[in-house]
């Protein structure tokens, strides 16, 4: 990192901020040591913010997208000449989020529009624009989402969909907050997520803060729990939505709306229509992100006391897609801010959009 | 353990033994150290093989069979009065795999007729009988899997099903050495097979020695590279075959039947007819293990220098299902020693017995 530092977080509280923009820095929790430390790092710069991304201390579509706007915000205070150079760094840090190009898209625009002397304020404020309509948009998916789901007293969701990926209180888990709140709620059913657990990390860690009854599973036993009628309903995130309504989301996703289908019962999908690409018509032309093998060969290390583990013999060739691609034939809904559009259904979620 | 002990192994061999009998004590590998420790137990009675069943570190259904026949037979060489009890608590073990009460009751049979005075002799015969048994079937599933599966060049397997699963060299993963044999493999992907690991700790480590090229993958990456043309086949093993065609495996094996079923690629169970449960008219009559919640909370100590790693906040409730059931419908072909069985047409495998 080049501009970034850590420092200790207070003591918890109950609804979890992953990020918030303090003047000439942006403070984000490093999501990559929770939930054992909670520490914020302090990115000033795109350099600062391409980092975190790419080694997801900040993840999550929306989030990303809200970090890389305040991203160039902060390049462009500190450097005018950098627009360009910033804007295709922050664009390139991750491929499959569309969240992050529509973001760094707007910022850019606006300080375009605004012109010398006026574009580094000019993007803050489209930065910030966006965060607010981030956050609004997630109590809107949450409404809706519960609206939709009065019926399922016990969801299963997957990775993490919740404050620490998106304003507000997230998407999936925004969902099943709201779900809760009114009462409608008995436990909720986590999938650990690897190769990076932010099932286990971070969903836990959310739904702890929030007080909302939970179990923790390995991903293997998703698919057999849905089966055995434990579930009513599974709610899951976005990485990007295409125009058919395909959704490509974090590995694993596609079994889950495999096994809910198989047993009958919803698979919805919340995000902001930021996360709907336009011009992907179908996850064909989606590009899905290959990481790297240590992520599937060793447990990171989360702090000098435990240092990575190794999960297998050093050398072993190994495949890690970060996203997989759910047809929208399974998609029993997309709850968005502005909505519900129905992709099994109708196969389009193009309406949202107009 | 009472009177099991251990010493290391010396340099590799290409085909894992995972256990022999040698006199008056059972040896075998200590899977829950694999692959960074190769150490041998030496197991003297009953109890130690209880313990060593219980604990993982012999596993796989099929083998914990021969495990147990040999357990019996020593604990009877020991003491002669112990028939009865020890009995119980081999067959009591583990509550899935049918191997386990079928050896159980063969030796103890055998020891019945024997009568006073040959007892022991006659269970240790029946163990070994046993024992050459599973390693013939072995030898003869993996030529009716590869007789099958011609087209395969490139395989998902889960779990292990390999030697350290099965006398001989096991059965899914027989069939794929017997296809790599025959020079019609180009490679093989492996779940890691959370929460313990046995696909990136054992199924790696045994196809590492053969030399056959292979891929570890999350076990949430599988049904999305099954959906985009990366495998032609799944070749699973199995715990307990009821009378219809229905499977229990590793946890995680339903979701893979799924998957391979919407692809419209074979979903291949290999195992010896001995785990064919004709008393159990489907699954829904077999019991499911539920193991405790800190296999899903942390990964085990594997060393002194890799202790126990937390992945998630400890006292965090999680459900733990060590098997799942894959209904007949889903598996296109059984595959045991005595031929092949179509579940998912017939809806029965119980000629197999005839």
């Amino acid at each position: 990192m080049e501009h970034s530092s850590h420092r200790q977080r207070g003591p918890h509280r109950h609804v979890t901020e992953a990020l918030h923009f303090d003047g000439d820095v942006l403070r984000a929790i490093d999501q990559t040591l929770l939930p054992w430390q909670e520490t914020e790092l302090e990115l000033r710069c795109a350099g600062d913010v391409v980092d975190a991304i790419k080694r997801l201390a900040i993840r999550g579509a929306p989030l990303i997208g809200v970090a890389a706007g305040y991203g160039l915000a902060l390049e462009l205070a500190r450097d005018p000449l950098a627009l360009e150079r910033a804007s295709d760094r922050l664009r390139a840090a991750r491929p499959t989020a569309v969240n992050l190009a529509h973001a760094v898209d707007r910022v850019r625009s606006a300080a375009i529009d605004a012109g010398p002397g006026r574009a580094a304020g000019a993007a803050l404020a489209a930065a910030q624009s966006i965060h607010a309509e981030e956050e609004a948009a997630s109590a809107e998916i949450a409404r809706h989402g519960a609206d939709l789901l009065t019926a399922a007293r016990r969801v299963l969701t997957h990775c993490n969909a919740g404050a620490l990926a998106a304003p507000g209180r997230g998407t999936a888990l925004a969902v099943i907050a709201e779900l809760s709140d009114r009462g409608h709620l008995d436990a909720v059913l986590v999938t650990e997520s690897r190769p990076l657990l932010q099932g286990a990390r971070l969903t836990v860690y959310e739904l702890a803060r929030l007080g909302i009854v939970h179990e923790l599973i390995v991903d293997g036993a998703a698919a057999g729990l849905i089966a055995s009628g434990a579930v009513d309903a599974v709610v899951v995130g976005c990485d990007r939505v295409a125009a058919n309504g395909d959704v490509a989301n974090k590995v694993g996703t596609y079994g889950l709306a495999l096994a809910a289908g198989a047993a009958g019962i919803p698979f919805v999908v919340a995000g902001p229509t930021s996360t709907i690409d336009p011009c992907c018509a179908t996850a064909a032309q989606m590009v899905i992100e290959q990481r790297g093998p240590d992520e599937v060969r060793r447990l990171p290390a989360v702090s000098a006391a435990a240092g990575a583990r190794e999960l297998t013999l050093s050398g072993t060739r190994c495949r890690n897609p970060a996203f997989d691609v759910t047809p929208a034939a399974l998609v029993t809904a997309l709850v968005t801010e502005r909505g519900v559009a129905r992709p099994s259904l109708d196969g389009s979620v193009m309406a949202l959009l107009r």
